[in-house]
């Protein structure tokens, strides 16, 4: 049946994948992205990490692609990318042009969500909704059993869910977004709030300085049993679960999950809060409906999503243009 | 081709039509509900409305049903509904039993979001979302030219989305959900708060008395140019618009179609504060994909909506279970 390629594209790495048809990984490639270098530069450090994981006369089937990004569902071009410092960019063509092989592009959120729906903790449902927490917030539809990227391709943009009409600032200049109440970044902030307030002296002790305190150091101290670092997940997660709710309530699924670095590496202490509103929150009758639970490929849910792609798009006979 | 019964049932009124296959209403009743009186009456004074509009020979190919309830998509029960005071009743069965005709029930805002998509605002659009302001505020999503119902069948709850984590309580024991904020019984209570603290005079003087003063007079006031009226609207219209927001960031739908009494009673008074707050809220790039516009069909969204679902199902060939 062959492999396809896949390359899961983050601001920080770059992870290519040989894949076969059952979402096995044969071969893989890490290494950073250097976004700073610019897109040619960028691009050829991608060329060079999918050679390397092609073996000597192995033709892949095609490449599924997950990029942070917003991509123009009709011109496939990325329009922007802050992670990446991308805009209106043609990485389809440049690896199609380099390679020879049909490339496929989707957002990154949306590829965890299909890899979590094809060989993770959403195989049983055919409308899910995947949430990533990690130094921002993000999220992708599976609605009947497909990715819904709406009338624009950009379904599924969670993290600026207004939760809080008079909330904090977000990065995006509204106030009371999720991703301002409930991501790494709003972690760290907390957190560093309450050691300049004279408290978390364990959160402290273990960074060495307040600048050092970010979302990993909260994480370590909660998961080292400290209340202090578990009360800003706690808060975190609550804010999670008012999102859920609304989601819940405005899409009825058949399950959340929930992913991304942040997310995974402390589990039921940021999800365990946010189970517990999001059931508070949700309209009542709904509540018998809901249902929350971690990502199960982890860090492998971008990667498995961007092969399972391929993988569609090849039965589908899609044309790559190429 | 031969025509349809279309059936809007709602908590104060039963509108009863024969519906060609262009969405033109034949003959019509209207009639109060009147559902104190309890099921078997309300079901008695429903299939007296339904004979009235269909003549003497004339045999409709079945009854699409709009009902202000949450159905179990699987044994189409009406598993609860707050404005008819039912729980868990079995309205079709009662229905087919008694015509001898198909009947196909569903929630009675998403008949609405498709008969705006068939026959009014929203005829241009494979993704749009439906969203009613009257006493309640609810909606109805239509995805990829369908009804989304979600994995359960309850999808597009609107009114329980919370926008405000700290905002005032609302009917569902939660707090700060949109209905709470913007639905015809906050905007009531907003105005009666202003008139017990001293303003509003004008309102006071059109209703006669604090208790009188519902969105109705509201909206009168509103529309004869007072400014009071207008600020309790306006402010209703933002939470409203952080709502089209979130949902925008979500579901990135081709438009929004705003319905229901109040909001078509005041028209641009609640719409152009809701667009001016849903634009600044929206997830920046996201801003230039947002179109908001009033419902076409006004009071008949939802009858025409309850014809257009009984002749997809009659395309269907959707076996009705008689």
């Amino acid at each position: 049946m062959g492999k396809v390629l896949a390359l899961d594209l983050g601001g920080t790495k770059i992870y290519s994948a040989l894949v076969d048809n059952k979402g096995k990984i044969i071969r893989e490639d890490i290494r950073p992205t250097m976004s700073d270098g610019g897109f040619s530069l960028v691009a050829d450090r991608i060329l060079d990490s999918l050679h390397k994981v092609v073996p000597e006369g192995e033709q892949p089937g095609g490449i599924g692609v997950a990029v942070p990004a917003y991509i123009d569902p009709k011109t496939d071009r990325i329009i922007f990318s802050p992670n990446l410092k991308w805009r209106n960019v043609d990485l389809k063509k440049k690896l199609e042009d380099a390679l020879g092989l049909p490339v496929w592009l989707e957002n990154d959120a949306n590829l965890a969500a299909l890899g979590e729906h094809r060989y993770g903790a959403g195989q049983d449902f055919n409308d899910m909704v995947y949430i990533t927490v990690s130094t921002g917030v993000g999220g992708g539809l599976i609605l009947g059993g497909r990715i819904y990227g709406g009338a624009f391709g950009g379904a599924g943009e969670f993290g600026h869910m207004i939760v809080d009409a008079h909330g904090p600032e977000c990065s995006c200049e509204n106030m009371g977004c999720l991703e301002g109440l409930a991501s790494g970044c709003a972690i760290k902030r907390d957190a560093q709030q309450l050691v300049k307030s004279g408290k978390g002296r364990r959160m402290l002790s273990l960074a060495g300085s307040v600048e050092g305190i970010d979302a990993r150091v909260v994480g370590k101290a909660a998961v080292d049993g400290d209340s202090e670092a578990r009360a800003v997940l706690a808060n975190a997660g609550r804010y999670l679960g008012i999102a859920i709710a609304n989601v819940a309530n405005l899409l009825n699924p058949g399950v959340f999950i929930i992913g991304g670095g942040v997310a995974c590496g402390v589990g039921k202490l940021i999800l365990d809060p946010a189970c517990h509103e999001a059931y508070k929150r949700t309209y009542p009758p709904y509540r018998a409906f809901l249902k929350i639970t971690l990502a199960a490929l982890m860090s492998q849910s971008g990667i498995l999503g961007a092969a399972a792609y391929a993988w569609d798009q090849l039965e589908k006979g899609t044309s790559s243009g190429i």
